[in-house]
C-alpha cells in the first residue's frame, strides 16, 4: 500500500526540468570538489515534522489529513513507519532522525511505552535492511508529556528526574539498535519560567549529572554515537538553558563534559537567539565542536520557532561555507527540522517542501564551494591580518610581546593606518556568486 | 580639480567583466519590458550619507577622510557640490536628493543660513545646467538642531515650530529653484520620548496645520512636486507619529491631506516597524500612495537604522515586484538613503556600495520582471480566489450579499475544501528564477 | 456540586490580610473619586483561559485537569457554565466575556452548532437572571477551526466567508439574547503568511463588505452592542490586517466603518505591535475609540503573545491614566484575557491569578486618579506647551497662521529657549506615588 | 567657583519631603540588616554619561551647555574635575568612575596623551585626598578613536593592538595612582561587522593574549584592583564576542582566564541579550564572579543600549535580591551607567536624575531585604525542590545515581505528582512588597 501514490520517485532532472517533482540542483552523485553531493550534504528526513505535526498551531486546529490517520495507537505508528521509508526512498533522502514519541504511542507506564517502542524499533530495523536510509539520530522527546512540566533533567522534581533518565537509558538502546551516527540532547524545557521560583543552581548541576550518567551508560553498552546539544534559547520555556553554542560550551566546560558532546545547531534557533545562523556554525566550527545541523529557517521578524523549510540561498550558502571548512560535517547531516505550513496542508506539499530544501542547500553547497576554490574570503582575510605574520604582529600571535613590550612599539609609532573592511565590495561578489554559479559562468 | 582621480566612468561591461568598478548587471539604456533599466530604476545618490557622514557612530569618531575636508565652512559646502557631480557623472546617477543642512551651513540667523542655501543652490543649478542628473527631492532637516529637540512640527514650543514652518518655506522655494520631483517630510523627531510628559493630541493636530499650510505654499508659488511623507516607528524618538504606512495613512485620512501625500518608503524603516519592505510598498501601492523608495537595508537581528547599501536580492526583487506592479514610481525613485560601513571609509568604497546596490536592483528588476512576465505568481493568485468570480463569491464580491444571505447558503453547505497555499514550492520557484535569470535559463 | 469546593468567596480584607484568598486593595464597593472601584474596573472573566485552556502549549501537552472534565461533550459544555458562574460569584466578577466554541462544542453541520449554542445560551441566561454577572462581550471563533487556515473575513475561499458571516450572524443574535455590551472582533487569521501567494486589496475589500454586513444585521434585530475591533500584529498569521490601533482606524476610515467601531485593546498586543499599552489607549482615547480592554501582559523579551495575568503595576498605573481621562470605559470593561501558566496548573491558581491581577489594577486606579488629583502630569504638561495658549502659538491652534507669517516671526527671533522635559525627575514621581498612595502617604 | 551653584548639598529628608532636590528613601547611614544602605549600595557616578556627554545622538546636535564648556583642551578638563568633585559631594556619592578619555584630552601622540592623562590625574588624586569619594574602576577608551574601527585587542591591524596595549599599560597605572577597587574592561569594538570578513579565531586568541599580558603587568606593578569583564551583545559592532555572562564565561574558561575575572553587568547590556537584568547577575552569582554592576535601564521595546537612569522598581528589587543573596558586591558598586535624556538637558537634570536613581535602588534594597528575611522566595524554592533533600533525589544530588538504578526507580512509580510554580501568586507577593515595605506594612 502507498500512502504517497501520486508522488514517483523523485529524481535529478537539472535546471530546465519543469516538472515539480524533481530536483532541479540536488544530484545526488555528482562531484564537488572529489565528493559526492549525498556525501556532503547527509540530507535527513525529521520523522516528527513529517510524519507526526499536523497543522495545529496556537490558534488552530489540525489542517492535515494522512493515509495513517485512519489507523490508531500502535497501528498508526506502524503505518507512519511504512509512509516513512516509502517518502524516504522517494526523496532519496539518506537519512531520517526521531524522538522516541514520534515512532511509538506511549503507554499508561514505562514499561508498556518501552514494549510500544520495542515493536516499532523492531520493525524499522526490518525496513533499514533493505533501506539506503540510515539513522542520523534519535532523540528522547522530554518535553511533552505534562509530567515535564518544570523540566527534565532539570526538574525540581526527583522522580521526573528518575523517569527521564529512565526514558533517556531507552533512548540509547534503541539509538545501538539502529545504529544510529549520534544521539540528540534539546533540553526543551531544561529552563525555567521565572527565576522567582527557580534554583537554577541546584538544576544546572543535576544536568550535568545527568549526562555524566548517560556518557557511562552509553560506554557500558558500546553505543558510541556522537552525542550532540542543541541550543536554543527560548520557548518553550522563558529561558532555555542551552541558549546558543557559548553558552552551552560554558555549561560543558564546567562541568567537564566537552569531551563528550558537539553541537546540533538549527538556523531558527540561531536568529532567536540574536545571533546569525553562520555565527552559530563558526563558534561551533572553531571550537572543533561542530556536529550536526538542524536544516530550516526563522522569520526574524517573528518571534518565535517557525522551523520553516530552508530556502533561502544566502543562509544555505553561508552554511554550507561553514561546513565545508569544518571538512564536512563527519558523523552529523542536514537534517530539515523543518514543517511545512498549515496553510500547505497537501501531502505533496511535504515533497514539494524537501526539494526546495534539498535544492537550496544543493545550490548553497556549489556556491560556497566556488568561493572557497576562488579562496575570495580567504585572500582578503589573509591579506586583512597580515600584520600579524610579521614584525610585533608575529611577536604578538607567538607569546612573545607584554604590555611594556607593546608600549615601547606604540610610543614609536608615527602614524596607523587601517586597510577598509569592504563589506559592501564582498557583498557584490557574494550575489555574484549566487547568479553565476549555477550558470557556469566564470566570475 | 578631482575628488575621485582614481575612479573611471562606471560603464556596464557584463557578467563576466572582471573589472571591480564596472556594473555588471546595470545596463542603463538596456530595455525591460519596453523601458529603459535607467527610467525603470530611477536610481538616486543621497547627499548626506555620500557626502557628509564621516564614519560618527555613538561609540565612535569619524573615520573617512574625503577631499572636502580640506576646506571649511561655505567653501567646504562648494567642494562637496563639485565632488558631488564628479560622482553622479561618474556613477551614472539620474538622480540626487538633500536635506538643506546637506548643501550649506547653518548661519547664527535663519537669515544667514538662508543665504548660504541660496549661494549653493545657485551653484547647484549651475551645475545641472550640463549635467544628466536631476534633483529626486530635496527636504528640511528639522531634527539635528538642538531647537528641535521636542520635534519641529509637532514641538512643544511655538518658536520652533515657527522657524521649521519658516525653513520648510525656503525648502519648497529651493525645490521649485531646483525643479525637485518630489519634496519629502521625514518627521525626524516628530514623535515622544515619553507620553507622561506629552500631549499627543495638541502635537498631531499642529502637525496637520503644519502640513496644510505646507500644502498652500507650494500651490502658492507654482511648486507642483509630489509631496512624500516618509514613516519610521522609532529612532531617534521612542515613538515616531509616522510608525508606518497604514499609521501615516490614518493620520493623513483624519486630516483631510491623503490627497495630497504619497509615501517614501524605506526598507530598512520597514522592517524597524516589523514588517518587510515589500509589505510596506504594497500597502501603500493599494492605496494608489506609493510615492518612492529610501533603497536601503537593515539587518534584522539589530534593533538600530543601520541602512546599508541594499543587496539582498530576495528584497530587491520583491520590492521591483511591487514597484513594476505599480507601473513605476512616477515622479519617485530609487534612492540610495544608504551608508557605507565605518570600516569602508575608502573613498573608492563608495563607488563600490553604490555599484553593489545599482547592480542588486538590476537584477530584482530583471528577476521580477520574468516572474511578472511569466505570470508565476499571478497565476497562482487567481485560481487561489478564483471562487469569487462566480457564484456566491461573485455576489460577495458585488455587495449583493447579507448575513442572511451567506447563512442560508452556508447551511446548505455539506463540505468546505481549502485549497493548499503552496507556500514552499512558491519559494522554490523564487529561487529558481532568481539563479537562472541572469543566465537566460528558461524556467 | 461546587467545582471549587475549597474556595471561599473573596473578600475584600485590606492589605493587613494574610490570607491568600482575599483582596488586599480591590474592594468593589470603596469609592474613588465618586464612583465605586467596581463601575470604574468593570472586571470580566474570559471563559477561553479560565474554562477551556488547559495548559497545552506548542511544546507539551494538557497540565490541567479540571472537574469539569470528567464530563464530554454538551454535558461538559453545562459543566463548565455551572463552574463559571460558582467562580464568577466567588470572585465578585461582574462580568464575562466568551466566544461561540468556548461555550459550546461545534457540531458536525453549522446547523447542530447552532443547536448546540441554544442550549448552552438558554442555561447562561437562566444563570444570568440570578447572578450579579453580566456579559461584557461574546464573540465567534473564526480562526480555530481548519476552515479558516486562510482566514475568515478574508479567506480566499467563498464557501468560507459565508460560513463566517452565518456564524458571526448566530454571534450577534446570541449577544442580543444575553445581553452582551459589545460585540468584538477579533481577526485571528485575517491576515496573511506570505504575499507571495496573498491578494491583499481583496482580503481588505471583503473584510470591510464583512464589517458593513454585520452593522446592518445588528440594527435590523436591534442588538446595540458596541462593536470592537481588536488588535493584534502578527500570531497566528505572520501578518495580521489589524496591526494596531492606528492601522486598523486607517481601514476604518478608508471603508467608511469608523463612526461604527471602539477598539478593543490588550496590553500583550500593544507590545507585539512594538508599542506601550498605554500608547494604544492614548490613540484610541485621542480619536474617541477606547472602547474596552484586554487587561493582561506580555514579556517583551519574548516573541510569542504569552497572555499572562497583568501584575506590573506601571502597566495597569499608566492605563487606569488613559481609562480615567477617558472618564471610564463605558460600556467596556477591563477583561482578564490573561492564562494562568502551563505550571500553574492547580485550579487554586485559577483563583491566586484573579486576584492578582484585580488588586493590580485597584493599586493602578488609586495610584492614577492621585496623579490625576494632585495634577501631577497635566500641570507640568500645560507648563510644557503653553507657548500655544498666547501670540504666535495661539495663531498656529487657530488656524490663522501661514508659512509666511511663520516666517516672518521666526527671521525675528533672535534666541529660541526650550524647557527640560524632566523624564528622569517625572519617573521618580511616578515611584513616589506608586510607593506612598496604598500607605497613605501625602506626597 | 561652583558648577551647580543652585544646587545645595543633597540630603535624605524622608518620604514626606516636597523638595525635590532631597533623597526621599536613599538614606546612606541607614542601617539595613546590619549594614548602612551606603556601604551596601556603593553608588558611583559615571564620568562620561554626566561630565562628557552633550546629547549628542545619530540624528541630532548636542543639547546640553555646561559650565565647563567655556573652556578649552586641558583646562575644559581640569573644570570637569572641579565640577565632578562638587557633583560627588552634593550627591553624597561614595565612588565615581571613568575612562581615560574621560578625564583627559588625546593628545596628537600616546606620548602627549599620557601626559595629558598625568597632569589630571595628579589633581584627581590631589582632591580625592579631602573628598570622601573613591574611585569604583577606571577603565581605557578603546572604541571611540577611529584607530579602533576594527577593534582593539581583537583589531586585524597588529599596530593597533599595540597602542591598545600601551593604553591599557598606562590605564593600570593610572588605576594604581588612584587606588581603583575594578579596573574594566569593555570590549567597545571587539566582535566584528561581518562574518565574511573576518578571522573569528584569531580575534579571540589576540583578545585571550591580551587579557593574560594585562594580568602580568597588573601583579608586576602590585596592582591588585579586581578585573572585569562587561558583556554586550551588539553595538556598535554587529556582534561583541563579549556578549552575555555565559558566553563570556565560556569565553575565560577555554582561556585559562576564569579565575583573574568577575563581571560588570549592565542591565540595559543584559536585555539586549535577551536577558533580564537579574538573569546576568544570577548567572554571575552562582558562577562566583558577580563583580559589579552598570546600573542603569533599558527600554525593551526599543532595539539600542539607551543608558536611562534606573527607576524600575521591579528592575531593582530583583537586583538588590541578587546582590544580597552575593552577600553584596565586595569591591563592586552601582555605577550609574546612565544618562539624561537629550531632552532633559539643564544641568539640574543630572540631579534630578541621580536622586531617582539612587532612590530607585534604596526602595530595591529594602524590598529585597525584606524579601529575603521574610524568606518568601527561599520557603517556597526549598518546598518545590524537596524531593532533592531525601530517597532517590538525594542519590541523584549525592552522584550515587546512574540511568539503571533511575530506571529501575521509574519502572516502580505509579503516579508523578508535581507542584505548581505558583507564579502568579508570587508576583501579587512582590507587588504587595512593593506597595507596604516603604509604609512599614506587615505584609
Amino acid at each position: 500500500m502507498a500512502y504517497f501514490p501520486d508522488i514517483k520517485k523523485i529524481e535529478f532532472e537539472g535546471q530546465k526540468s519543469t516538472n515539480p517533482f524533481a530536483f532541479r540542483y540536488y544530484n545526488p552523485k555528482e562531484l564537488v570538489n572529489g565528493k559526492t553531493m549525498e556525501e556532503l550534504l547527509r540530507f535527513s528526513v525529521a520523522y516528527w515534522h513529517t510524519f507526526n505535526a499536523d497543522g495545529t498551531d496556537p490558534f488552530g486546529a489540525s489542517t492535515m489529513v494522512r493515509g495513517w490517520d485512519r489507523f490508531d495507537g500502535l497501528d498508526r505508528s506502524k503505518a507512519r513507519v511504512e509512509a516513512a521509508f516509502e517518502m524516504f526512498d522517494k526523496l532519496n533522502a539518506p537519512f531520517f532522525a526521531f524522538h522516541d514519541v514520534d515512532i511509538a504511542p506511549e503507554g499508561s507506564t514505562l514499561k508498556e511505552t518501552n514494549q510500544n517502542l520495542d515493536v516499532i524499533v523492531a520493525m524499522i530495523k526490518d525496513y533499514m535492511k533493505t533501506s539506503n536510509t540510515k539513522l542520523l539520530w534519535n532523540t528522547v522527546n522530554a518535553f511533552t508529556n505534562p509530567r515535564y512540566l518544570h523540566g527534565a533533567a532539570t526538574s525540581r522534581n526527583a522522580d521526573v528526574y528518575a523517569y527521564a533518565a529512565a526514558s533517556v537509558k531507552k533512548g540509547l538502546e534503541v539509538g545501538k539498535e539502529l545504529g544510529a551516527e549520534n544521539y540528540v540532547f534539546w533540553g526543551g524545557r531544561e529552563g525555567y519560567e521565572t527565576l522567582l521560583n527557580t534554583n537554577m543552581k541546584l538544576e544546572l548541576d543535576n544536568l550535568a549529572r545527568f549526562y555524566h550518567m548517560a556518557i557511562d551508560y552509553a560506554k557500558e553498552i558500546g553505543f558510541d554515537a556522537q552525542f550532540l546539544i542543541e541550543p536554543k534559547p527560548k520557548e518553550p520555556t522563558t529561558h532555555q538553558y542551552d541558549t546558543d553554542v557559548a553558552t552551552s560550551l560554558a555549561f560543558l566546560q564546567k562541568y567537564d563534559l566537552a569531551d563528550h558532546f558537539k553541537f546540533n545547531i538549527e538556523a531558527n534557533h540561531a536568529t532567536l537567539a540574536g545571533h546569525t545562523f553562520e555565527h552559530e556554525l563558526r563558534v561551533a566550527r572553531e571550537n572543533g565542536m561542530l556536529g550536526s545541523v538542524d536544516a530550516n529557517q526563522g522569520n526574524t521578524l517573528l518571534g518565535w520557532d517557525t522551523d520553516e523549510f530552508p530556502t533561502d540561498l544566502y543562509s544555505t550558502t553561508l552554511a554550507m561555507y561553514e561546513i565545508l571548512k569544518n571538512d564536512g560535517l563527519g558523523k552529523g547531516g542536514l537534517n530539515f527540522d523543518s514543517k511545512v505550513r498549515r496553510t500547505s496542508f497537501d501531502a505533496e506539499d511535504l515533497f514539494h517542501a524537501h526539494i526546495a530544501g534539498m535544492d537550496a542547500f544543493a545550490i548553497g553547497l556549489k556556491v560556497a564551494n566556488k568561493l572557497i576554490e576562488d579562496k575570495v574570503l580567504d585572500n582578503f582575510i589573509d591579506d586583512s591580518y597580515s600584520s600579524y605574520t610579521q614584525g610585533i604582529g608575529l611577536e604578538i600571535v607567538e607569546g612573545k610581546a607584554s604590555l611594556q613590550s607593546l608600549e615601547k612599539y606604540a610610543l614609536e609609532l608615527t602614524e596607523i593606518k587601517n586597510k577598509s573592511g569592504r563589506t559592501e565590495r564582498l557583498k557584490a561578489v557574494i550575489n555574484q556568486y549566487l547568479v553565476e554559479t549555477m550558470a557556469g559562468v566564470t566570475v
